[in-house]
């Protein structure tokens, strides 16, 4: 059986973005800290599951003492506003987009973007709950507006086609599915901007 | 005296972007073609200025040959749409919006743009005669909105902020002044968004 | 109490290399594995200081399920030839020459470099260790060379420079103290390479 | 016809290491020179070939003015060693050789290097040049030493190999013929190091 440290070699090699030799060099890291702290790790480690949950309304993941049940803060909050919902494609998309300030409506985690060509999009992501969601709050007359807050690749394009189309019987009956404003994002520099970006950034000229 | 070699060096130096190395790779490079090849951008440089003018209107370059005068073919164009006007900090970024389709009006070059705590900012960009050119179209009846294209930065930003205040008495009297639509741009993924971007996004979503 | 997210990335963000957005992902990916893998992570990690343990003789970290006692398989292995003792920075260094199985005998992990104008190098490094190991085996006959194989830099080079002084008086009664050869290392281009390199490439010629 | 700011765009993104819109910032700074400066570039190009030759000899570029004839300072000056000739693929390899103050002997530009697997070798490179240079200098008792100063890459290796090969009839009668060493270069961390670069760092050791 493989050693504790080709073990634990193997284990960091999966996380996001780390290579074999960035994985070894955690282990030895590890190696390196008082027993004290790989001891807290551990606990964090095994208690995640019990203490953290996926929400059951936006999907994220949220630390159970923080609410008594399976939903999460923001959603179990009845102050914010039920009138928007702002679907990501992953936690920390909503992370950034909260710390932002900007917004102070309603989420929902996606769980992904659906790939060009993708044969089951149902499966790669929350397509079913996300459709019941917006239904069920669109009945209910709170909900005015759907915000896909997906990125500009093509992925995220794609996503937003499909979104769309899928929601097409609610656009028709007045709900308002709107994009992200498309323009010169912090630093963009006229000189190497794309037609695109051009092309919405003279569109939304203010 | 220097060798032609080190004197060639020397000018590529100064070229955008170049280091001494590279420099030196170039003046390698042009001492592997044939002197036919050199005549020919001796040639063009000997001429360049003879043949290509600074337009007294937009104050872009512009070959001479394409029209009889002092201004460019844009400006010499009365087809074009003389009701707005699109200000650009340098000839590159004009290149690239004219290339991206988006834009058929008219076009004036500052030349620069103004630093923050700039304490002479007539002295570094085409400020006066900006003012003289808004203020003759809009005297004429012409001109209806002035769009500053201006990069994404601090620089960018602090010359919106100046143009905009020094055009503020024709504001007043009906001039549209507009700024480039901020938001994400062709590649921007929502995790690694800045607050500024993700509130303009979310303030232009349409 | 900050949750269970928050104390992970902060765990995380203390990895080398990590800052606090890759920490954060590290804690969704976590969240997205079933609990299986986690639980087999802390209990690698709770046992780690259990199962591997630093090495008396070289001081390197190994699995105490290879060996009886308080030595790793490299310092138990009697077949190994005593005559040379590489000294290397850390564990990672180690591993790696090992790999390119180039070096058969036996190692010392210093753990870390002196830097320049360090006051007490005695504190940062396994000094007075790495002298009595080689002062018992020189006394004892076996060791003949002492191979310093530290990083190329600055810090490496204060440090061998150290250790040569230290070891003066083994090496005026015949132990040689030996530094990696410096020249060419795989993939050097002869016009971006500086004055030291191009001097030892053309010392070391052959 | 192309305009000439069309004209030399397409010129400069011939140069090396030059994109299309690097090539046009090119243009634009030129535009933005003072005339005298763009007469003063066009000068040093329509006389480079005259003032610059390719040594007969040792086949660099070197300023005609420097010398009387046809050959280079450095071949001319009686001074320097002609028992040591350092082979190079081009004038910059020299250049950096020459600046690091590490070899005083004699150069030849080889033009080039051979890549794995290619035809025809001769016309690649100054092959034939090389061996009659080699073969002169030897038979008049003056050459003791053939150094092959090339990159430490596969194409660098292989012209290495050819040329071993094609002076073996030499080497076989006292002829030196010798590679840079290879070992760690300036900046090398032995963590990050190939088993190729650790195996010669080792055999190198001194």
């Amino acid at each position: 059986m493989a050693s504790p440290i080709e073990q634990l070699t193997e284990i960091f090699r999966h996380f996001p973005g780390i290579g074999p030799k960035q994985a070894r060099r955690f282990v030895y890291y590890l190696l390196g800290r008082p027993d004290y702290d790989l001891k807290k790790l551990a606990g964090l480690l095994n208690l995640l599951h019990n203490e953290v949950s996926e929400c059951r309304d936006c999907h994220r993941f949220f630390p159970k003492n923080a609410t008594a049940g399976a939903i999460c803060s923001l959603c179990a909050d009845q102050d914010i506003d039920h009138s928007s919902l702002l679907v990501v494609e992953k936690d920390v998309d909503l992370d950034n987009i909260k710390k932002s300030g900007a917004y102070t409506g309603r989420y929902f985690v996606l769980g992904g973007l659906i790939p060009i060509l993708e044969k089951n999009p149902e499966e790669k992501v929350r397509l079913k709950l996300l459709r019941e969601r917006i239904e069920t709050d669109y009945r209910a007359g709170n909900l005015k507006e759907v915000i896909l807050a997906l990125s500009a690749n093509p992925d995220g394009d794609n996503t937003a086609d499909y979104l769309q189309a899928t929601l097409h019987h609610l656009m028709d009956t007045g709900l308002k599915v709107s994009l992200l404003g498309r323009g010169l994002s912090t630093g963009t520099e006229l000189e190497y901007s794309d037609a695109d970006t051009i092309k919405n950034a003279l569109k939304n000229r203010a």
